[in-house]
């Protein structure tokens, strides 16, 4: 068992490698930036993983806020609510822009057509995850992957 | 037709009614918060929807973040990767605690067992949405709920 028991009854946490592990396995997670003072901006992105960088394409709005430079965060997870269990993957860092060459070689569509021109990198230098589980169940995490 | 379109192809901005009906229509979303400088906390919640007010528990290491008063946001979304569309609703606002005997007629359970003992209500000041699809695809948005 790679888990780790955290302080809060129900929630395990993970390694960066399950972490990164998790994340790569899905492929539509959450932005979430803030200005100063302002509630956080989040958003669905679809990603993909490329080793420990989140790539997704921003749109015009979301450069804006990435542009500024402050650290961003990226979320993804799984919930099972008949089974009240899950994992939660935070991934955090900068995010940069990258030439469209840079990433020809990943695999990533966006949905939305138009002006998602910009392809940005998300430099994970941050990356923490839990597993959650009901007090009494068992730790078998399978069936919550 | 309550969507109006927005400035971004295959997005459509949903009203506050749709967007508090649809997040009413889940019981697991995200809560985000930003220390100054730091890139945003982002942990799942399970929560209800009390007319325009996100209720949910919080364990201590949150509610510290919480307790700054700094306005948080809360996501929550459902997306459909086999058909790349979905929807996304954000509120934001002030957090603050409240007693459990006020939500005692909300069916409200947490998850983990332990330390939740703080019921947190999220007053929406700021409500919005909205829909994803392909460009291409029909409007007819009841595929995605």
């Amino acid at each position: 068992m790679s888990m780790q028991p955290s302080d809060t009854p129900g929630l395990d946490e993970l390694t960066r490698e399950e972490c990164l592990r998790l994340a790569a396995s899905h492929s539509v997670g959450r932005l979430a930036v803030a200005d100063r003072g302002r509630p956080p901006l989040v958003v669905p992105i679809n990603y993909v993983l490329d080793v420990d960088a989140v790539v997704f394409r921003s749109d015009p709005g979301m450069k804006v806020h990435l542009a500024r430079q402050y650290p961003v965060s990226f979320q993804v997870d799984f919930i099972d609510p008949s089974h009240r269990g899950g994992w939660s993957v935070l991934i955090s860092g900068l995010a940069v822009e990258v030439e469209p060459s840079e990433v020809a070689h990943l695999d990533l569509e966006p949905w939305v057509g138009g002006a998602k021109a910009h392809w940005m990198r998300l430099l994970a230098s941050e990356v923490s995850g839990r597993r959650i589980r009901l007090a009494d169940a068992p730790r078998d995490p399978r069936g919550y992957l």
